[in-house]
């Protein structure tokens, strides 16, 4: 059964229930007609991890909560990738480790009775920047989640491009670096084996444990791991194995990025995701694509950071669903 | 004045004129009303190469000579880039040094006053292999010219998409090898700069200067240069030199191929340019992309050779004109 095509009007929703599923944290929030935010409610995912049965009726048990009287509400989901969009199933994603094939949509739709759509959370966060975030109004967009891993969502002409089988925009593995790291893709040298928090994690882990001294090892020691934000945190403390481990990582998102505007020349790049919490990562981005990219209009094209953050694919998610009808 | 909006009815033409102006040679084509191609000339750009005025009257004569009596025609035009398509103007094309800013449009129409459309000669390859070559029917497809450079076309969803300010596609200039060899667009280890014709015959110069002796420094001392075909010719014979030379450069495409598949997810790719006149290329090619490419469904992309081959952007010129009524 497909359940993303439209098989009811827009006007009999009097409200929305959005619902991203994440990696680490699954959000199910309210919204209003006109998509506002009205109520929202956080799940350690991490404690479903294994077994997406349970997760999904805590997601309908928060949805439950949520709910209002007598009215009538639709379904968005988000979920990382790969997902089938149209059958609504999410597909053995890497970022949720034990799931098999999952009918999202069809749980919902059970339970509800109702409108539900399905969309990967990185197209959802781009669909959202662009109808009310950073990238509004730029029609050709791209959209970057430079977190523990990257990936991607492009805007084409204001709708998201899917590309065959629900697989565009996996900006996190085009190769950077020939011969590079493993990635946990299974090629080598993807963007997101040497630029995301994980390979940044993976660098100062294998440095420290080389050296046994210094801050990172300090970290380890104690923590018995290093994540990004320690080493961000050491690299400001004055750590030069920090700070190369960092250049390194910003250097490749530099050629990653200025290879998505070389082959798409989008209007606007929009930079989400944990890393972009250090505000400098973007201006060193912007640098880099101003002296390397030299085939687009790199001067007149935006790249900017995120405005809705972490609730990007929960306004996705919805906003999705309303462009559905 | 914008010279490639509709403002005419398709109907009002009997035939097209379709005009592929290239860097080595131009092409100027009789197209009957259903796109076939009825009678070709050929100019040698390369005489008029610093007097585009010149080049754009011998066409014009080309044209007198095609005409036919008594019936309407719409004039089409492919162009190396960058362009401006929607005001007709070829604006300082790499491909044609010595070229400022050209109105070749506004020339064409104050010549034969008629319907004038400018595209850029990848753009028009891509459209045409989309309705009528390797790549017809596949709504999201892409096209490489592998050759003396390395340029690029995309279609997304049965159009051509140009991005921001028409420049999109330019796979050529994504970076590849990291601080690689100056290209001559500025940048560094782009494809074009690595894998190219023109990077393969500079490789193998420079080899045989530092060698000189073997079958590169023979054709370099006869020739005084050594082309990419000589390069493909002497491998076959056995040169080690030639073959790593080669060897490298098929290894960055192949990086760059499947790095755009990564991140549009084409359904076809479609590969023209002299560098594909040797088939082992696009097997080669095909090979790395099934190896290295993860997240897209690699075994269902369609990975093929131009059927077009140098008539591709000719044909698109005229395709592209019907295409904007």
């Amino acid at each position: 059964m497909i359940y993303n095509t439209a098989m009811a009007d827009i006007a009999q929703f009097d409200y929305y229930i959005g619902i991203d599923i994440g990696g680490t944290r699954t959000r199910v929030g309210r919204f209003s007609k006109d998509c506002k935010l009205e109520e929202k409610e956080v799940i350690e995912t991490i404690r479903y991890k294994k077994s997406p049965e349970f997760l999904l009726e805590e997601i309908a048990k928060k949805i439950l909560g949520l709910k209002k009287p007598n009215s009538e509400f639709a379904i968005g989901i988000s979920a990382p990738g790969p997902c089938d969009t149209k059958l609504g199933i999410v597909k053995n994603p890497p970022n949720l480790p034990g799931w098999g094939e999952v009918r999202v949509s069809e749980f919902f739709k059970n339970k509800f009775d109702t409108y539900v759509s399905l969309e990967n959370d990185a197209n959802a966060a781009a669909f959202a920047e662009y109808k009310i975030g950073s990238g509004k109004g730029y029609k050709n967009m791209v959209y970057f989640t430079l977190s523990t891993g990257i990936g991607g969502g492009i805007i084409i002409n204001g709708k998201i491009y899917r590309g065959f089988m629900d697989s565009a925009g996996e900006f996190g593995h085009q190769i950077v670096l020939p011969n590079g790291p493993k990635c946990r893709c299974g090629s080598k040298g993807c963007l997101e084996a040497v630029s995301s928090g994980y390979a940044i994690s993976r660098d100062a882990i294998s440095k420290a444990l080389v050296r046994k001294s210094g801050i990172l090892y300090e970290i380890y020691k104690k923590n018995g791991t290093i994540n990004a934000s320690d080493v961000f945190l050491a690299s400001s403390q004055g750590d030069d194995i920090s700070w190369k481990i960092l250049n390194k990582a910003i250097t490749y998102m530099g050629i990653g990025i200025s290879n998505v505007i070389t082959v798409l020349s989008p209007e606007c790049v929009v930079l989400g995701g944990g890393l972009t919490n250090q505000d400098y990562i973007i201006e060193e981005i912007r640098n880099f694509a101003a002296t390397h990219v030299k085939m687009a209009p790199i001067n007149k094209i935006k790249i900017v950071k995120s405005s809705l953050g972490d609730d990007s694919s929960l306004y996705g998610s919805v906003l999705n669903t309303v462009d559905s009808f």
